[in-house]
C-alpha cells in the first residue's frame, strides 16, 4: 500500500506530519513550553494493522485524519528533507473534527 | 459518532470537561492544594471503545456523566481555547449521582 | 444501580466509608501510628464488575460488608462534606465477621 | 464460609496465626535477625480460591495446615486482639509435614 | 504426597538440599565467592505442580535430581537443624548426569 | 533457509546492514549526533517467525527491504569483518520506498 | 536425552560452549573490550522445550550449532572444569552457516 510520503509504517503505525497549532484558524492550543514539539498533526500513512490472535487488527485512523498525539510517543526522522513522526495508533488519543 | 466539542476519542477514551468543586452546590470538595487540578468533570465525548479478543467491548460511560477520576490520569489539552481532559475509561473511577 | 451515598463505582471497585478502629467495641486495631488512615471500613457502594474474555466477573462484596484493605490502596475522595475511599475489589483483603 | 477467627479472607488468600519456631518442638529454626518476624504459622482461614478464565481455582490450603512463606509477604492485621498475617496462597511456600 | 524431609512445597516448587561442589568427586566448581552459596543440589521433595488454564503442569523434576540453579533464586530454611532452599522449578536450569 | 552473509537470524528476527544516511540521494537524514548509529538499513536476511498460540507468524520484512528501526535497537555484530544488526521484526518502525 | 557434556537442561533452555572468536578463521570478530566474554559459542545441548497452552514447544537449535546470543545472557557454569553457558533459546540471536 504505497503511499506519496514513500513510507509504509509497520503493523499498527502511522505516519504523522506535526501541525504547529498557534497558527491554525481551529485555535487549537496545546499548553506549550517554547521547546515543546506539537501534538498535533495530519495522518500522511496508515499501517497495516498488527495481528492479535492470529486475526490482523483493522485500523481506526486513515490518511489525511487530524490527530491529537502523546508528548512523548513515537519516533521522529526526516525523509527527503522532510519531517515526520511514526506512532502506534494506541498512541493516538483522539480525531479532530 | 461526531460530537459538538469537535474531538472523537480513540478506543476506550473518553473527552472529559473539569468542574471546579469548589464551587458546586452538591458541596463535593475533592482534598486539594491551589495548584491541584480538579478531579471532578463532565464527559463530553466517548470513543467506540477497545478492541479485546477481537471484539469491541461497549463502553460504560455516556455523555453527561458526571464523574470522578484519578489525579494524574490522562492528558490535557486546549481546542478552540476550551481546556479538556483525554482519559482512558478504566481511569474513571465512579459516577456522581 | 444509583444508591444512597449518590456515588456509582466504576468496573470491579467498591465504595467504602472508612471505621477509627480505635474505638470500635470489636477491639480490632490497625497497628498504626497517629499519621495512618484506618484499614477497616464498611461497603457503601458495590460496582457492576469488570470485563474478562467478554463476561463481566460477579462481585464478591455487597453493601454493609465489613472489610480490611491495604494500608495504601485506593483513592480518598469527599463528597456532599462526606469522606469515602474508593478502591478495586481485590485490594479488598478480608471480610470480618 | 464464617469461622471461628471471624475473618474470611478474600478470593486466594488466607489467614495466618504465626508460630514463633525458636521455641517449637520441631525445631525449625528459620535464620531470623532478632527483629524478623517468623515465616511459620498455622492457616486459620482459607479464601474462596480466584476466578480464572470464568472458572474459580481450588485452593490447595485447608484450616490447621503448617506453613512455610516468603519473609515480605502479606498483610498483618490485630483482630479482637490477636495478631494475624492475611497472604496470598502463591506466596506460601510449603506445607510442613 | 509425604516425604521423609517432612516438607510439602507448593504447586510448582522444589525442595533442594544444597551440595558444597568444592569436594564432590565430579569436579564440579562453580565461580564463587567465600561468601557465595553453591548452586548444586539434590531434590529432595517435589510439589504437585502449577495451575495453568485449568490443568495442572506435570512436573520435569523428581527426587534425587542432581541439579543447578540460579544463584539468587527461592528462599532458604533451615527444618530440624537441616538447611533446605525452597525454589520454583522454572529457576532450576539444568540436570546434571 | 540459508542466505549469503552466512546469518540465519532466529525466531521474528532480521539481520540489518546498516546505511550511512547523510550520503544517500534519498536525501534521508536521521536528526543525528556525530556518535549516533544510522537508523537506516537493509534487510538482508530474515528469520522463520515466532510461534503464537502454537502458529508460526508469518514475516511482514522481506531481503532487500530498506527499513528504518528504533535507535537503540537490536544487537551490534561483525560477522567476516562486516558490520551487522540483529534485530526484532517489531523493532523496525517503516519500510522506505 | 543424556549427552556427552553431562549436563541436560531443562525446558527451553540450551547448553553452549563459548568460541573465542579472536582466533577463528571464519574471522568473526565481536566488538569486544579485553574483559568481554564471547558472544559466539556451538551448541552442546538443547533441552525438552517449554509447554505453551499445555502443548510443548518444539527447539529451533540442535547440537553443534554455532550461534550468537546477547552479551549478559544466561548463566555461567564450570562442570568437570570445563566452562559452559546455560542459556533460553529465545535469548539466543541467530545460527552461523
Amino acid at each position: 500500500m504505497n503511499n506519496d510520503v514513500g513510507i509504509r509504517p509497520l503493523f499498527d503505525r502511522v505516519v504523522i506530519k506535526r501541525i504547529d497549532e498557534r497558527t491554525t484558524e481551529g485555535g487549537i492550543v496545546i499548553p506549550e513550553t517554547v521547546t515543546d514539539k506539537s501534538q498535533r498533526g495530519i495522518v500522511v500513512a496508515v499501517g497495516p494493522g498488527k495481528t492479535v490472535d492470529g486475526k490482523i487488527q483493522k485500523m481506526s485512523l486513515k490518511c489525511n485524519d487530524h490527530v491529537i498525539f502523546g508528548k512523548y510517543s513515537g519516533t521522529d526522522i526526516t525523509i527527503k528533507g522532510k519531517d515526520y513522526l511514526i506512532i502506534k495508533e494506541d498512541e493516538v488519543i483522539a480525531i479532530i473534527d
